[in-house]
């Protein structure tokens, strides 16, 4: 579980459930049917017809990587780790690593040593594992978009409906004291709408972002590791150049 | 037919009317002529101006492939097709899959296996398909921005005939109880350009995107394929770099 | 005379003024001078502020360029010209086409055959078409980029127009009966630099963009063609490249 | 004295005046000294906060050269010149135009010159003065940039503004006739950030870099004919190069 | 403590808090818990939730360096210092200065010349301080992002609380004389998020930027003067190089 996530999540629509009760209108007035179902299901219709079927199917997917720690370790942690197998290949040979491997939970970092045991050419394993970053980039972004997506439709199905609802009011002024209540309603949209933006959508969005900036980077980090092992580099030059990424990381 | 854009669109449609429905002022309240000819038409007519005849051609055919389904298959069926006639070629020559090559329907993959039976060279092959992918990139994006412009104009137009729409109903005060019928008129139109913004041109702006991604990366594919099968590279490095590939859309 | 911009410019101002006439209120009500000397007034002087005198200039060349047919032709007319000029040079030497270039109407077609003419390598004439091809660019976005900034200051002014009468109303609402005609004037500010923005200035900015898109791949291809001749590849050679561009721009 | 920028600006300015004159509540409704202090002072505040001390020194700068031409010569008397000095290096040596160099008024002119009668060795040439450019070029960007702060701050302290003055009506609404001008007076805010946007840091954000990219051309053009003359060119390939672009400019 | 900052929100502040007292309203007015609640811990829960724990563990140190004097020293001061250093090691070896840098307090200057001390190679000096630098880039822009992220936030939950507010006081209009107040109630929470937006997080974003600006040039000039040092190039030659820079920040 990632605790900032749960917890901004539980902050931000407690926070809003407080004010609602410090108004005073009480929960009734903020819930309407109709709103919510022209909100919601307009905002799901919106998105599941603006992506292709494969997208809509990883997005709770998504949702998961949202909520849970990312799988890779800290930097210093990661670096730490490739200078260690670096000694060991340098010392045993590169078979003494391979059941090691097996246990390793990132399987980025599982595919570059594995391709270190095949003893792949340190050209063809940096080319290989480039290919495999760009691809998983691709899919990250599209993953992510989808958040935006939903952020924008929400907003957009929010106020179709508050033009809905005061259209409605508009045109039945017969009756003035439901004029206030009507409005109200009509209101309601834009606020799940604002809502749907603000507390889901722009969070999953930012959040799966930071998350594929930390793993884009710890793959860089594999591949320039692998590489230099892969280069029969000493273990001494492998030291400074990772040392150098993981100073950066603390100043 | 594509599912996700059928049914999406059906959905957001549906839920617009269910909501009108719901909120009791009748089918009828919604519906205004003129509001229908300044939005609906302004935002042809701004369209039509923006964009160059050969453009505004191809429009009915850009609704087409959104609503269809793409006519590339998974990456991972196109991969093991190119591994499979690069065995083909390795094994009785490039001539053994010309009559193959006949019956495939991915146009661009076509081209490139046309290419491989002409024995163009590795260089000369990737050079010609890239000027081709280029150029069928410049089409793509042309046609996408047309969507991107209707959501634009149309929310535009929209706010014009409200402003329209106000201006009429403010100059003539006269009768208080035409105010709430003309103000819910001249809202009309807003909401309109809302639901083409939303409901039409944003999604089709973005399924499209999507597709045109999807048939970049499988032509980028295809080229790399190709490439390898022209340069007659064995058929290990082909199954391993396109295996990177294929891995990384299922991580 | 370009169809679709007439045409289409036609159509949305015959729109509003349709749904003028259909609101009812007559068109008296609609046009106010103090509110056009501010909006469009306004949007002269702040336009004429942002640029430099020489932008300005050629202010009305831009929008003839919009309104009229784009000079250079489509592009499979261009290979297949490309093409005759190639094979006229290869049979009966350079000097043989001297006569033709001359009744070229395209200046950027004309200067590379003159190049060729004049027997300019072919490194050299790539340069030195590919230098002019970077500086008509910049001045051509210069030019456009004035189109996107009208459609902006229309809009502040309009907003500021509106504030200004919104103000003067508000400080004497002695007389109720003038609230409502005080602000229909008020909201024609508004509504003009809207009507600016979506019905002039977005519609050349969009035109032009086009258009120079156009062009650009246009001189391209021609910078390829002469580039081959110079470099007196085969014809079936140049057939290839240049089809790989045609094919791609019919799909 | 520019005399776009004067005259633009005078106009705006003037025609804001007209309009506020020919609304006829006269000017003194438009003036409000706490509305001056929190959207004036308020924007200037939050600029001095938003940049470093020394872009700020540089913001008086800024202005003069927005409001003066800039002191690059147009291109084609820049190449002229170019070619000129080419043409007496070549024949009279380098030191014959030394004394002429120090006349000149351009300082990246000067600075070019001077590095070729140093017979600084054309790459290390370009190489300096690419470094120069570089940096001048972010230089312009970070003081350009400030009106495109001073632009949304401006905007965000109006509304502000806005909202303390209608917080104050609404509190208070014991008195209706006080309504109308307490509201007058929210707005003005609005309308002097709208104002400060528009008629002041938009204009300068546009000019500057109009300014500024005519400077990089002109200085890019510098460089090529230096690095030229130092690699000792032929005076006709100098000509042909810089006619290339002089012709672009003209179409 | 950075001078422009601290006096540029202290004035913001105070004019904000003299408008409300020239308001007559009187502060009380404009306090009201609820809204504090929302929008202040709406805005830090998203904040939260949208960012990744050590990110947010590192906001105190992103405001306290907003707050203060950069570290770095100004362009000419550092060119100086790289000189006199240049000119000790060509005349004395590099471990005549070995005592000296442990008095720098720019860690990455220290860093630059320890690696000098080292006799690192030129090219893989340059190398490590890009991969340093790099990484220092990517992780300032994730914390100045923060920024950015809060000032959206904000006024999102400004929006909500006032769409709250506005819904609860619609929903009971049984008190015509409540209304005033409670639309002013409303309200607040829209001004408290563009303060937010104006007044905190959009200044430290831009001053955060600016700095790391400022930073990033310095650490590109330390790179180069380093790498000429450890080239063991000519003093006059790098006089030369980094003079060019100089110049040009003070036209």
């Amino acid at each position: 579980m990632d605790k900032t996530t749960a917890g901004g999540l539980a902050g931000v629509w407690g926070l809003v459930a407080l004010a609602i009760v410090l108004g005073g209108a009480g929960f009734g007035a903020y819930i309407d049917i109709p709103s919510v179902i022209i909100v919601f299901g307009g905002t799901a219709a919106v998105t599941m017809a603006s992506f292709e079927g494969d997208t809509m199917k990883n997005f709770g997917k998504s949702i998961g990587v949202g909520m849970n720690e990312v799988k890779v370790e800290p930097i210093p942690d990661l670096i730490e780790k490739l200078i260690i197998y670096a000694t060991d290949i340098k010392k045993n040979g590169v078979m003494s690593v391979e059941s090691k491997i097996q246990q390793e939970t990132n399987p980025f970092f599982k595919e570059a040593m594995n391709l270190l045991v095949d003893n792949t050419k340190p050209d063809v394993l940096e080319n290989l594992l480039e290919i495999k970053l760009e691809h998983m980039e691709i899919r990250h972004k599209t993953q992510i978009s989808v958040f935006g997506s939903i952020g924008g439709s929400a907003g957009a199905m929010g106020m179709i409906g508050t033009l809905v609802g005061l259209v409605a009011m508009l045109a039945n002024l017969s009756d003035p004291s439901a004029v206030g209540p009507a409005m109200a309603v009509a209101l309601l949209t834009t606020m799940y709408g604002a809502l749907i933006g603000t507390g889901f959508a722009g969070v999953f969005e930012s959040k799966l972002e930071q998350k594929h900036a930390k793993e884009m980077i710890a793959s860089q980090i594999i591949i320039q590791g692998a590489h230099m092992i892969a280069a029969e580099e000493s273990i001494g030059n492998i030291k400074m150049k990772l040392g150098a990424i993981m100073q950066s990381t603390e100043e």
